[in-house]
């Protein structure tokens, strides 16, 4: 049921990355569940993670191994390795320990990944014999296999690719893949991203460009409101290509179209959502800053009331006032507020505007996608959120899918 | 599908408060759609309100008026007269001005009340003439009436009675009655109470009273998550009774008796909570504080995996573990976190336990009512909270709901 989203056809390679994917049946056979990311000497790394305080054993070990100079990162579907206690910990090193053997690393070097099932042990044995040997078949085209591999209930594979000119002459290249089909996938935690550029790049300004894109992106996306365990979103900058830094004239243009390419993976992840019929952006204005719009955002966008308004193309412009109201904003009068459904204008100055006809703002809730616009009449800050509805299908994906 | 809950018989009189029910069609004819409440000139009035921003007009004035001596409370059902504007406002000093009239009294003296759709004005010249003879008809046996008026969505009239023992041989009683199928109703706001007792309290009191009642029920329960603009509980002592104060050997006694019966119906919201097919208690330990534990219950209840699962009788206790995790709570550490199904341990000390049969737990969700024990091993404070499953009746009770 994705909503206006198809997988790409193919993904530029990224010079000095390469994928190889193997099968461990993790959940079960039949299907590539491990990718492998093997980086040249030359390649930096930076990476945001979940929030969750219980965060996954696999992003634990992920966060201490960043503070060494990651050469592979290694990913498997089918399992979160969360909630599992000190046999997850040793599960995931074991994991590390085995591809820093293939590829002739420390274990140190390896950032461990994982998204499925919580609370279930890996299949270690099974897994450790898979990794053996993909070092051999990696390949710098195999970014759509990783796409396919890194999926759980990820009904399209989700990647993209972009060119900058960074200037002088020159270019740089950029490719990523995500998976999720809600901040947790049913039984399974997970938002995953991995993007990669040829620029050589160092650590600090590569974790600088990143915590920017990741705000204007995945950290303004919600299906169900579910910090996962498990969330991470990497960027590597292989070294292969033309240099860059923060300094450089064309940094902007690099972390601009950064931010464009995480954007579109991200809100794949929600056209993608769990049962969504319909893509809705939140635009919401006048807010006295950033953090107050996107308070006000999310709150509109957890609201189970306006996200079944959504679905049934209602417009309950009621459900969202109250939503609105209800976010965690001091002294926030109706005054200021306004509400337009895209184009149709419903409230002003906080009063039902005499010339609104619902019928046309029917029309708007009939489309797969539209924005809810929000003025909060405050200041001149703003933010996005995107989000799906809530629909049946997202209760029986729920209810029904583990066994 | 209300669990568990089948409507009350009978509810006890309280002497001095007398309540009278009319039809006005306010959304559909062949209903009583209006109640009020008459009480006398001994009464003394407390009230807690909704925390949302844009509290409707009835809430906005209810609050103003209760600086005055109140000494009738007017509910309709059918309409929340939220998000109405300036005209919301003059209809419902309108609704007070009639009543007053009726009465005797002036307007500051009678407390409005709404609950229904967002965003549509009152039908004004139907119910001022409704009201106009209620007066007439007021009866001290009128609560089950009542109750029953003020529902919009509910399938369950909610109410109850207490009779306690103040000593000195003297005896109070106490009704209350309630609506709400969740948060909020669909395309409706609105959980209210209205509670009274024959004791004569002095305002302060009973105002203490009430907020220490009301927050270990109304303030503990959750459908959806979505507070309404409308939600309003009103505690009324009419004096007709023995008088108490707070200094005396009976208070304890009142207010236990009090938060009892609030709670009871607080939960039989929760019970006749939209879709709802399972009661789940949240029983928050081990906490730092009772924030702290009341943050984490929350955030556990508002899960939509959480509560999928609960549907589906999914002991899933990776997603209970997940929502612990990302609740607002600094410095949550995994281990010192337990995790339990009524008597089925299933974490503790952060860790699955070896003895976990999933088939025990499976047992326990299969239940309509059970209690998820979340221990977090930073102090000893704790809190309950009380909530609903979610359902595909949930989302077309929220879909369908307005044509």
């Amino acid at each position: 049921m994705a909503v206006n989203l198809v997988a790409p056809e193919r993904l530029a390679a990224v010079p000095g990355a390469r994928w190889a994917i193997a099968e461990a049946a993790i959940k079960k056979p039949g299907r590539a569940d491990l990718a492998l990311l093997i980086l040249p000497d030359t390649a930096t790394v930076a990476g945001v993670f979940t929030q969750n305080a219980f965060a996954a054993a696999p992003v634990q070990i992920a966060r201490r191994h960043m503070q060494q100079a990651p050469r592979a990162l290694l990913i498997n579907s089918g399992n979160a390795n969360a909630g599992t206690g000190r046999q997850g910990e040793q599960d995931a090193q074991a994991c590390c320990a085995t591809v820093a053997g293939e590829l002739g690393l420390k274990a140190e070097q390896v950032l461990p990944f994982s998204t499925g099932v919580i609370g279930q042990t890996l299949p270690i044995d099974r897994m450790t014999s898979a990794i053996q040997g993909m070092a051999e078949s990696a390949a710098k085209d195999g970014w759509l296999d990783a796409a396919q591999a890194i999926m759980t209930t990820d009904t399209v594979a989700k990647g993209a690719s972009r060119t900058v000119d960074i200037g002088n002459g020159e270019q740089i290249v950029m490719t990523g893949i995500a998976k999720g089909s809600g901040m947790i996938c049913p039984n399974m935690a997970t938002m995953l991203g991995f993007i990669a550029t040829d620029a050589a790049i160092r650590r600090s300004d590569l974790q600088q460009a990143l915590a920017l894109a990741n705000q204007a992106s995945f950290n303004s996306i919600t299906i169900d409101g579910d910090t996962s365990t498990n969330d991470a979103c990497m960027l590597c900058a292989t070294g292969a290509g033309a240099a860059l830094d923060a300094g450089q004239a064309g940094w902007p243009a690099f972390v601009g179209a950064l931010t464009e390419l995480a954007r579109e993976l991200a809100c794949a992840i929600v056209r993608d959502g769990e049962g969504a019929t319909r893509f809705i952006e939140l635009a919401v204005s006048g807010a006295a800053s950033v953090d107050e719009a996107r308070a006000v955002g999310f709150t509109v966008a957890h609201s189970p009331l306006v996200k079944t308004a959504c679905f049934a193309g209602d417009p309950n412009w009621g459900r969202i006032l109250a939503a609105v109201g209800r976010a965690p904003i001091a002294d926030l009068s109706i005054d200021g507020v306004s509400i337009a459904l895209d184009d149709v204008a419903i409230v002003a100055d906080g009063q039902p505007r005499a010339d609104y006809v619902e019928a046309n703002a029917a029309k708007v809730m009939a489309r797969p996608e539209f924005t809810i616009h929000i003025g909060l009449g405050r200041g001149s800050a703003q933010a996005r959120i995107w989000t799906s509805d809530l629909s049946y299908e997202y209760v029986r994906i729920n209810a029904e899918y583990r066994s």
